[in-house]
């Protein structure tokens, strides 16, 4: 069904990714799994190699591909390895376009080059205890200081993802009533800025989610993102984004997820017989085939609405729905293919398992979904 | 998310084709479904305003539209209406591509000129009480003539669609071993072909699903489509083609009955609210709709793709399995949300309910559709 | 599972069940299918027999047989024939409750004993035009006489069940504000009583479902049951019952259903085999009666709850919801494996599919038993 | 639905099990998570108590409380703290009654009374690398010793349970063609008998899950159970038990996951509500208890069938399938209910959600399952 969506650039741009996924990636994983983190290291690399944000102006040393196919080219690469430590989509596809979005000259030159040449790894604070998806519950603020030099940050923010490993982190913090929120751009050695333990998770073992605490964190005004009340719209116009982001992943792994299964059905036998030649197995498989089909040509011509700049919010909604509830029982009903193997941690499947449950819960849960989709319905 | 799948021919199309469906259909829908039967004036109507067989060459009377978006936005057009009985895509989707495909230019200037102009309905007969979506059981059988000139056909069809109503029935009968099978074009006034009573079914009241019958009738062999042993081969190159035009409809019927549902449950009250504004409701619609979005994409991204010839046989039964699903899962959902009126006949909904069911059987089951797919994978 | 829950007296009891089933009830379903509703005269068979009410009181006609397995019986055999219009289970397991339970010693002469005796035909009118389950919107009135002398009933209900054929209909009748409602026992020849026309349902074709019309209906202070603002908490006390009975139907239908497909998987053949012996009918088949195994465990504790009178409102509601869920999904994989026949109108399949409908919305809908659900749990 | 389930005696039995929960597991599971696995000191204080295999004869230390409601008593204790290491079910309602039912007098002496006291620790070995729940493929064998005492095992095992700490394991193994298996005790110091590394599994972290090594073990015939080539009648024998103890953890620990959802929605709030006062939560949690109540009737009804030794090794295999699906779908959608913190090991959910996921494997796939369910219903 993908006929024409790539080109030879695209193409090349895969094999790309494919030997750097190959010749740095995979051998190092058994040494992130056993570490639990992934070590920075690798970063500097794929940045060396331009692929991290691909899509950054030359000025800032991109290569000015504006367009998300070369994104989702290096998600698809990863989904293979069943790798969720390795954040690239969430630093190059999500946070590092609010710097371009939204960074002055300045911010981008101070922060958006290092993104792309990878030595400052990105994240995004924006969740905190008691906060779930309801970004106006956030209760993180700043106050201008006292000197007249920028910001105090105070406050406290969780489950935030490459929260260990970050370089730089924006923050959303509260600078006045209701949605008067601003982003903060916070240097990991800010005097104030501690992190917590490394959350222990159902899965995505290697990726560094944590605990933020902010005590007094001083941030100059020339690393206030946009106005320092406008955070809150900026956060609802990159959310349609973030959210196509977690769907071209979800399709991915639920791909790959399937692909994996498939060979391992044909190869396992079962009272004698390959498990593929099952019907029963055969149809559940050719059943997923035929969802995630289907779920990819929608993911794809969100990606090229998003190129055109015609993706609406509720479009994007759609896609993270559809595409995570399927990855869901996608990797459900593969994990129960490979039997009591695909109960243990060493088969891939265990993990893509425990990997995909966060995909219906972050970037706005299936239910804040509903909501956006619904109020787009006027219901 | 069909931003430019259109163009302005395409919606002058749709004009057209809302225009008759307002003006010839509709009117005429009571009627019908008191007959239970469509009446045979409107096919007439409709090409005489070229909106049979848009796809046709000109030469035979078409508009030489080779794209298959212009039978889709006919197929939308009428899902609106819930109309069950005027089975265009049948005639100018499934059948009369047959002649085009496959017919001498004596059969095509016959035939197909009359198909295009709505003097003569087309139906196709495979299926025989015994045999559902097993072709190679047929058992209706052709010989040649005894005094040489042309074959006798002799056997029972059985769940034929416009069976009664049909001018020209393209029939399955074997006339040799295994998968020897030649497709017969039978007029409705041949000597010793009869029609059974018209069927008693779920949904479809005003469709004319029929038994026929053959009692050593005579076909010239003029009037052999393809080799007289090709038809299985014939076949199974238009299966593809026949799932993705039932493919258009389910997910346009979906869509429809989603519409009505959206605009009922903003009207309707209870417990003094309207039932959109429950949490439960808004989020079923939600979640519809994004269902729906995500399988339109599909389906139009197959549309193009067979428009470039490039359209899988797998893919077009993946096609009919997901958006058939899905439209049995919708119709069920919305009708609940009718209540009692939902379950009254009167209701759009009851209709699309009932309708609906057929769709995941004729064509090829959803069971046979995984076979398919299944095979693709060499599962 | 049902070991020890029947004994003896209810095995005697089931004979004479399916004997009057036999030779009474099946040999009459084809002209009520063509009538389009049950003959009258079949109701005083029963009673003559003592399958009406068999609960009820000897000194009303009945066995004084107070334990809910005899009413489950006979369902369970109405349940094999597919029959929808002969509504035993509304006449005595959800009406005729009523008079025992709150009549007065004169109304259950005048009126139980009829309804024993099945010279009286019972329904319930408490849905209206514009309110589904919301028993507080309901508009129909009763005024005290200008005389003096009982009530005048004013307004309109609608989707009775056995609306035309009933003799004496209990209607819900609003007295005050509020909750201020009471039941008046209105006989069908009360001047001002007209009925509507039956109602073309979906399915429940045998079934006469129709609107009821009161215009100055006088009922005398006699036929009130309970009083006259008493009806609302008469009715919440009976819908525990009622939803039971609903349960106890599904369950049996769903069996029934369950049995008809195994018989037709094992007998029709496909691609050389019968269908029961694919992996994937057989696991589906294999499912279904799993689950409807469980589901029977379920609704037999309830029925002995209800017999030792400890069953709560939730229960009933938890019983109605999942029965009537599953029964929608077992009649449902159930046609597919008919396949086109399971469309026909004749296949018991397609009856029971399209009478199954109605069941996760009379007797209140599936929402409304989650929201009784839920009040229980104090959500 | 439970009235009268339970009686005084079973009560008093849950008090001793609650405190032995409150007193001895709880304040240990935070060491045991972080060590990996449960201590072996417990199990002498849970035999200590009579808490292990009350169904025992007093002869062997038992209480003789041959009533399985007493296993299923401690098993909804147990699923309460959502503990998944400390395998009383295992032990207790799995194991030890292979030594009950089979054991010759000196082997209930020497192994059963210490299975009791909790001095032994038992595990059993069915499951090989590249058999799942095909019995018959079972490679280890037992070969008569050279020296006409005994037996000698050889051969490997994997997913065993218990694998590192028992003492004693109840191991599979053939000693001829096709079904000759026999079944042989082997104490954990024997020499030959060598555990691997504890497996790391998607959940059950405390859970000592391991394979098994076999070379050249010595097995006494005092020590083979039952006849050394009737061993797969005995496992088909006791797998119905085994399936019933699934299930009555299955839906013990769904109950336990919807108690703990229930509060947490009720305290936890979003866009200033309590999360359980949204009307689509509330109907979610609703719908689950109307399945958990349904299920828990079907086993409480399969315990008694059980106790009566009725229960049919298809009722079993009924009960883990409904169950063990209806965990599955429950702890997901809990899970979703908690939204980030769910994905945090921390949480109870989390575990729970990790754990289930191994129900729908062990003791016999669902597929396996419905091949059984489907051979008793002759498809």
């Amino acid at each position: 069904m993908r006929n024409g969506y790539f080109d030879e650039a695209h193409e090349a741009y895969r094999t790309a990714c494919r030997g750097f996924v190959e010749h740095e990636v995979v051998p190092r994983q058994a040494g992130w799994e056993q570490e639990g983190i992934v070590g920075k290291d690798v970063w500097r690399l794929a940045g060396e190699q331009n692929l991290l944000c691909p899509w950054a102006d030359p000025a800032y040393g991109g290569l000015g591909l504006a367009d998300l196919r070369y994104e989702q080219i290096m998600i698809e690469e990863l989904a293979d390895t069943a790798e969720s430590g390795f954040a690239v989509p969430l630093h190059s596809g999500i946070v590092a376009p609010y710097l371009a979005a939204f960074g002055t000259e300045d911010q981008k030159n101070r922060h958006l080059t290092r993104a792309v040449s990878g030595e400052t790894l990105l994240a995004i604070a924006i969740t905190e205890p008691g906060t779930g998806s309801d970004v106006a519950a956030i209760r993180t603020h700043a106050m201008p200081a006292p000197d007249g030099d920028g910001w105090r940050l105070n406050g406290a923010k969780t489950f935030i993802s490459s929260g260990l490993n970050a370089d730089l982190v924006i923050v959303a913090a509260r600078t006045g009533e209701d949605h008067a929120i601003g982003l903060f751009l916070v240097a990991a050695h800010s005097p104030g800025f501690t992190r917590g333990r490394k959350l222990d998770k159902l899965g995505l073992r290697t990726s560094d989610t944590a605990e933020l605490f902010f005590d007094d964190v001083h941030v100059p005004d020339a690393d206030v993102l946009g106005g320092p009340d406008q955070g809150f719209a900026l956060l609802m116009r990159q959310f349609a984004l973030e959210r196509l982001v977690v769907a071209m992943g979800a399709v991915a792994h639920a791909a790959a997820a399937l692909r994996e299964t498939v060979a391992y059905t044909k190869q396992r036998t079962a009272f004698g017989r390959p498990l593929a030649k099952f019907q029963d197995t055969r149809f559940r498989l050719a059943a997923m085939r035929a969802r995630i089909t289907s779920a990819q040509a929608f993911v794809d011509a969100c990606v090229l609405a998003h190129n055109q700049g015609t993706l609406t919010a509720d479009q994007a909604a759609e896609a993270k729905l559809v595409t995570t509830e399927l990855q869901g029982e996608v990797v459900d009903d593969c994990l129960q293919m490979f039997g009591g193997y695909g109960y243990m941690w060493e088969s891939p499947i265990c993990r893509r398992y425990a990997d995909a449950r966060i995909q219906r819960i972050y970037g706005g849960t299936s239910e804040i979904m509903k909501e956006i989709i619904g109020r787009s319905m006027d219901l």
